[in-house]
């Protein structure tokens, strides 16, 4: 967090210095082009601006050069165009000045998929003897110019020329960022749809949760808020602050939960039914085992939400009211509740077991953190991935269960024939507990192992292929 | 976590290794000077040291020579200085077997701008015909030998000449850090006060929420425990303990968050009313700019507080004592309390909404943490700072209206013609807000997107660049 | 989070993308050599497999051929074994071919040091005459295929020759993984077993917590439950759930807490003693240190879930039964418990106490995350893990012995002979800052501070060294 202050003092220093500088040139005078111009220069690099009006660009730093497109452009073998795609076609002019040049394509559109073919494949096309590189799309002219990088430091590049690339990557690790080599100019669209995307694969995780919200709410406001008003006459709306929330939440926590270990359930049976891992799987499958650890994010939000609604219990002003109340019933009444070790066990079992399963669905969470995955070894990641995650659905599970207790399908509690909500958020953990313990038996997990290693039913090819060549893997 | 075994018993077995090494010359065999050489030897370089007293140095590993300064100058052309300033002075003997060396300066000081000059640059003058490069400064010698480098994994990097400063960079890399180049020898000054230096960042914010907090604190103590001790002879001095602290907590939580986002606020008017945002900020809403993660984290962690005290609410001796005495009392006047259906609405509605701010204040920090934050766009990484944040603001500052509920301004709260804590610790947020709402409406932000996209107003040379070139970022 | 997504469709458009490539060989066509192949390939070489049924492989990417291992070997001079160990006696056959090769051995056992030799080694032996690498054995045929990289990306290389190690660690590089330097052949042991480990580091921390919260249980489980049942024939087994574990999570939170710091302080003795930090540590104390992350890590677990269970008292039924019984009992005797000030000052003590020490708990949780101990210089970490750690350490303690309050010592408390679990839990960490406080005492620091500055006591050499060269490092 220091670095700030570092980077830009060592910046304004490295100025004058004299050692030789390898020249870039940087198409377009605008916002970015500046930055980006004046980031390389900084970092040592000899900058030249390439303008339509070259004597009128107000650039600041001392020792920039702002030339026309044509003398610029002679400078340096690399050149930045940092101008809008409509006005590409001016490049077209200087296509023969530009022959063998490496021409990075930095831009961006204003929405995903604006145009047939991706910024940088239509400029290959107007520049046909070029050698194109797309790149810095995804860094903003004001991460540039402050010297923080609190955002990505990814520098998505792609192009067809593999030298050409190696260049621009260099000069990526030099400005300070990570450059991640994307392949061939193909990729541009993805990397020019990249900066544009608002959290896609949390996408369907957070519209799954959102329906199951209100479905519960709604649910909820029926069971009591609704009834009560009409069967009893009694005013519970202040129950949508606090006790319905955590009605849902929780219920919501477990489901999402239990989602993200059903699609692995589904894939081990798809696996063993097809009797091989190298087929693919359904496209929805394949969306939903990507979404997991997004899955598991959302759930663990939901059961911290959980745990912070149930510890605000003792404080409202509804529960202390009700429980002096109750003292006081029993003293007008002088009809002591005895103690019921009963009572105690199930209330002390399902709290217990709810703060279990807390803990461990918070460690789960910690070692989803990127920085904390990546000092884990591949044994370590599934060990606490699968291993820990089903103890955590066990704990979570039997916490609901217990809470449950005595009054659990008692025909008391259904009001309009519709059982608590717990009920409800108990189907799909426990169908996914049931086909897990299922799976892990022997005569299922064995071929499983041994699918899941390479080997394929009813393939003579690759059974050979298995049996000669082997692979390393477990 | 589990490498360090794994480096330990690489580098001990890999002594014996017979491939051919690039030679390193150390200078120097203190006790940083040996860390690195033994390191670099472990790590493959063949290893010379220079010394005074060549005969004398107990070296332990073998195949680590030790010669008298100028024989060893000789076996490499990088030679790595790890000699206390005072002494560099013996180097002007040595100019010309150093001629065309690549001499590495690890040093560092006691004192922030201890010398005029920084250490690198008066090896520089010394030895004018080498090239000098600065490196290693923030390496521990404990992290060297202890081989677990849990502290920085950054070596600053900084020299005239660019080749010499990509060996040294070849060589942290291979050592297993992460070279940041730094520009030219002029940085060296701010790196070596880099280490020296303890939070600079949090220096700001600790001291503003330093002197708040005492603020608060005598204001509390006047209100809560002089009033009652002068009016009513009580004794509130264990209020000290958590009643005052958990007045003080939230008002600090919430007026730090709101001072994230004022700059942000008065750099915007700023802006519209300079019509370009190419003129640099006041120094100080630079450094505020700058210090909003760290005040923002300080808000978090006393929001953090604020919650724990008031979780523990109901397990206070006082809590228990003074409801179960109500309890009596209404007995005793056999004068039951009505349900009050506005209380119960009010009380469930602030713990709410303070449950929810302070869950996106717990997201907020966590995607401050740098692993999380690279993983994001830039786009996300403003929705989440920017949107976020001030759902986060306006969520805490209503938990404090809702707080204070009905009896915000009324009279009899007063005492000695103060109001209440969180009376005074919603100025800055409510200020922050209204002032947000007005920046937002599209009379105002229009120009000022206009504006952050690089227009500038009244300046002809701009807009032609703009209209003409144009930029790629949005 | 947004790649997985990026990568795939950059590496299904990357296959027709015409410039030239890089050819890679690799023997075996399993499932982890396939998965290797198909992520080259995408990632822009040029990919020839050998296979012992050359005919028979049903590879599905088009462009891949699939060879004997004799034409395979001759298109590459790079040859990826992905053959399991027991199979490599073949390849010596084709050792003429394999002269002067880069062979890539990515083999891993199924037990830790199943071989005298290391895979890596035995094939050196086979093929003499090639150049041998080890790599990739980290890395899951799974995250390969999948694209998702979030467990380790971390490959580690070792082998005798810098240049083919060079060659493998660019193809880390290109494939998106962190290639490890982990310097000779020699190393390759450790490094096939680094997959089969589980968290090495942390089996010692985590057999001592469970050793001693077995310790604990059992005398809970004497005092708190057997002796109430011999004595006054009370069932007290409900305080299985919450009130025996809430006694015995905070011993071990602080216990545990305190052996993070006694090895520094035995360590401290000991180069005081010998004058020198330059001899080796024992091996029970070297392993100690190198766990006491871990240490503090399963402390803080602990610290977690002590909170947890604490603020969840007053929802317990017990609790409230308890305390609405105490109301009544008060009401039918007519004798009201006045308000006792001292009461109130220890009860909001020692929960301030306890708040403030696991707020700092937290903080040095944080800290020791890899992405935020990046962020900060070899000064501030220090100062957060010993400072702050040490401030942590006193506030706990204390938070104890005020629990204790006044019937610390008083003889009530004893049943059966035995005092309360936090009396016996307060050893450890009273003697840790006793022993802290004597050697901060300037007779005891300064020399110390000196020793670990490379200064030596009786050791004439050294001391030369050390006012000849003198060191860079504080």
């Amino acid at each position: 967090m220091e670095k700030p202050s570092l980077k830009e003092t060592s910046f304004a220093t490295n100025m004058n210095s004299s050692h030789k500088r390898e020249t870039v040139c940087v198409f377009g005078t605008g916002d970015f082009g500046r930055s980006l111009g004046n980031k390389m220069f900084q970092c040592g690099y000899s900058v030249v601006f390439g303008s339509r009006n070259p004597g009128l660009s107000g650039l600041r730093p001392q020792g920039i050069e702002v030339l026309s497109y044509a003398e610029a452009a002679q400078r340096s073998d690399l050149i930045i165009i940092a101008i809008h795609r409509e006005h590409y076609n001016f490049l077209t002019e200087l296509a023969e000045k530009l022959q063998g040049k490496i021409l990075v394509d930095i831009s961006n559109n204003l929405k995903i998929n604006q145009y047939p073919e991706s910024n940088a494949e239509y400029l290959a096309e107007l520049v046909p003897g070029a050698k194109i590189v797309k790149a810095f799309n995804t860094i903003s002219a004001w991460a540039l110019q402050s010297g923080t990088l609190d955002a990505s430091r990814q520098v998505f590049v792609c192009g067809d020329d593999k030298e050409s690339k190696q260049r621009v990557m260099d000069i990526a690790r030099t400005l300070g960022f990570t450059p991640m080599d994307q392949g061939s100019l193909k990729a541009a669209r993805e990397i020019e749809n990249y900066p544009l995307q608002l959290f896609p694969m949390w996408k369907f995780p957070l519209y799954l949760s959102a329906a199951l919200c209100i479905f519960y709410f709604v649910y909820c406001l029926l069971r009591e808020v609704i009834y009560p008003y009409v069967h009893e006459g009694k005013d519970n709306t202040f129950f949508l602050a606090i006790s319905i929330p955590n009605r849902i939440f929780p219920g919501l926590a477990l489901n999402l939960l239990a989602l993200v270990y059903l699609p692995g359930i589904i894939a081990a049976i798809l696996q063993l039914y097809r009797g091989t891992k190298y087929s693919h799987f359904p496209n929805w499958l394949d969306h939903w085992m990507l979404c997991r650890k997004q899955l598991g994010l959302i759930a663990l939000a939901f059961a911290f939400l959980h745990v912070m609604y149930t510890l605000v219990i003792p404080i409202r002003y509804y529960v202390r009211w009700r429980l002096s109340s109750r003292v006081i019933n029993q003293i007008k009444t002088n009809n002591t509740d005895p103690f019921n070790t009963t009572n105690a066990w199930l209330s002390d079992c399902y709290v217990a077991l709810g703060i279990l399963g807390f803990f461990l669905f918070v460690l789960l969470g910690i070692t989803s953190l990127p920085s904390v995955s990546n000092t884990v070894n591949w044994r370590e990641f599934r060990f606490i991935q699968s291993k820990l995650g089903y103890l955590t659905l066990i704990l979570c599970t039997t916490h609901t269960l217990v809470y449950g207790g005595k009054r659990f399908l008692s025909p008391s509690i259904l009001r309009w024939h519709l059982p608590s909500v717990y009920v409800l958020s108990l189907i799909i953990p426990c169908t996914v507990l049931v086909l897990k313990f299922i799976l892990v038996m022997p005569c299922f997990d064995q071929p499983l192992t041994r699918i899941r290693q390479g080997w394929e039913r009813k393939s003579r090819v690759s059974k050979k292929a298995q049996l000669g060549n082997g692979n390393t893997e477990v």
